[in-house]
């Protein structure tokens, strides 16, 4: 089997479950409760806190566990809008943010919000003069994710917080979900960042929302205390320490899988190239984990149930809009409908194997030469 | 070590953590993806949930997994209000909820909804007669938990239901956390119910809310497609499959387990009615996995330390709420300000042994003793 999909999810590394369960096993109190058993639960969550503040070098922040991405980011943006209200109806965004990003925005729009999406240059970046052109005193928020899932394009975060930051009373969210564990990126100009450990060969189920210690959020779920009182609900030790460990585990040696992956896409991208009906729409500023193409006039689904006969499994889109008919982040680079519904995702990680590369290149082609001929 | 905080959460079976390990390894695919892997992902999750269905006798229910209880009780009662906000602006519960149920009650309240309280028996069991009183046409929701987490006090929830059901726009949930996988319950009448894995030997961070097919619910979690259009994010297979796993451990010996757990607690209960400045708070309504008591003139949190040096492990009342100073529940049913501020919980479970509660009882008569002479 060759898998392909680490962008959708990953397996847990096996270090990661054997923390799950020895936590399982050896931490059986309620982090919440009073006794010895609670206290040193809470110690350890808290140290796992603390592990996670180093690694990832936060300052003046707050980590908040989160169910995963999906909640991070409905309660960045609910929990911002919810606690600023007086301070204006605007957001911005971008047309490259996953659909969680876009469940509570429409919620938001339902209640008078008027949401902004910055332009994009011709290479998928964030134009930096629309987004100063589109902000106001009346801007509460501005969400533009690290990296996009589906193309893999990295934005200029720093840039985007400096613009932000001029306007005091708007916050600026990112989501990191498909950056934190691959690419070496600075969250300490962000006020928000989310991310989860499923995505980084930890478990699914956990994830966090990073908050600067200057804003408030009117919490999503609430009731008792929990680790913060931004999140209620019983914390979850085992899935807090098995995070912690995930991504000490992916940050240790994160130059050199990065280079990795990065010589891997360029001879993958190399050698998809040579075909006349590929369009590779990923490009510089993608990360090298994701490599985005289209194949003029095979649907994607065809092409993806044909590597799956050998037992290679990529994806079409983002895992979580993969009902969607066409690929809204291709289509918001290219501007090109046919691409943006022929558009195939390829995402490799450090255990990524150029044995495996090779293989799918070999099986890439015979599909290839298959699904063309066809028409 | 004796653990007597079962209430609080529980240490998750081995049969169930060798099904989420064996998962994890087993099924890497996002069960949203397309591919095969996803779709032999999102197989497994739908048998779990049908398992989950058949288990609990469900018809005409969907499961809309959660991270656990606090989130199936904040999105029950926000998703109910949110989505029939033209049917009134009354709710009824009782001061016998979590906390869970407080913290959106106080944000509904705070947007003009209108919370009763409904009146409780000597017994601490929901007046039926007040509760036919208070409710009416603008009453858009009923909350009732089924076991209360403190005193242990199962409410009739049928007959509850048959009021509720007189009035068709209303709906009736019950937080069923402390009731599932310790006593048979049918929750056939109830239109929402939640649970959490953790209070039966499952892993902390899934749990459910089961809802009536006729009504609809507005997420508070909101993105891409998941295993239900309520709750967004990736699906948790192993957490999930390992629920599924853990209900059916719990209810195979559902009654030898309870018939145990109720010897074990009348036994307990004899002994510690032999003390002068203990009062029994529980009753016979309540289940006997708890039993509350307060001690005259004794801080809960002095024994449960003095306890706690003999490793024996009790709390002061539910964890989520182990801050506060009174047990609001404990003053609900007894109405006394002294019992609710010296009220601890004894709860136990059907791997609880005669020799620890014997253990126990040995070591609380010279807590006990020296306790209640340092007055």
């Amino acid at each position: 089997m060759i898998y392909l999909d680490y962008s959708a999810t990953t397996k847990p590394n096996s270090g990661v479950l054997d923390t799950f369960i020895k936590c399982s096993n050896d931490y059986i109190g309620n982090p919440n409760s009073l006794h010895k058993l609670g206290v040193e639960a809470k110690n350890l969550i808290d140290s796992a806190t603390l592990q996670i503040s180093d690694l990832l070098n936060l300052k003046n922040s707050k980590i908040i566990y989160t169910s995963g991405s999906t909640e991070s980011n409905n309660l960045a943006i609910l929990g911002v809008c919810n606690m600023y209200k007086t301070r204006g109806k605007h957001i911005i965004t971008t047309k490259l943010e996953h659909s969680s990003i876009y469940g509570p925005l429409k919620q938001l729009e339902e209640l008078g919000y008027i949401i902004d999406y910055v332009k994009l240059d011709k290479s998928g970046i964030v134009d930096l003069e629309d987004l100063k052109r589109l902000i106001t005193n009346d801007t509460i928020l501005v969400s533009i994710c690290t990296v996009n899932s589906e193309i893999g394009l990295l934005q200029p975060i720093d840039e985007i917080a400096a613009i932000v930051k001029k306007y005091p009373r708007c916050i600026f969210h990112t989501d990191a979900t498909q950056a934190i564990g691959k690419v070496k990126i600075n969250l300490d100009n962000a006020d928000l960042v989310s991310f989860s450990a499923h995505k980084f060969f930890g478990i699914k189920g956990i994830g966090a929302l990073v908050k600067k210690d200057n804003i408030e959020l009117k919490p999503i779920i609430s009731g008792g205390s929990s680790t913060t009182i931004y999140r209620s609900g019983t914390p979850c030790l085992p899935l807090i320490v098995s995070l912690a460990k995930a991504l000490r585990l992916s940050l240790n040696d994160i130059e050199s899988n990065y280079n990795k992956v990065k010589e891997l896409n360029s001879y993958l991208k190399t050698s998809l190239s040579k075909y006349d009906k590929v369009v590779i729409n990923s490009n510089d500023y993608s990360i090298p984990h994701i490599l985005n193409i289209s194949i003029r006039g095979v649907k994607p689904e065809t092409m993806l149930h044909a590597l799956e006969e050998y037992e290679i499994y990529i994806s079409t889109k983002s895992a979580c809009s993969s009902n969607k008919a066409i690929s809204e982040a291709v289509y918001a680079l290219t501007n090109d409908l046919d691409l943006a519904k022929s558009s195939i995702r390829i995402s490799i990680s450090s255990i990524t194997t150029k044995e495996e590369i090779n293989t799918f290149i070999e099986k890439f082609d015979i599909c290839y030469n298959k699904l063309t001929n066809l028409r």
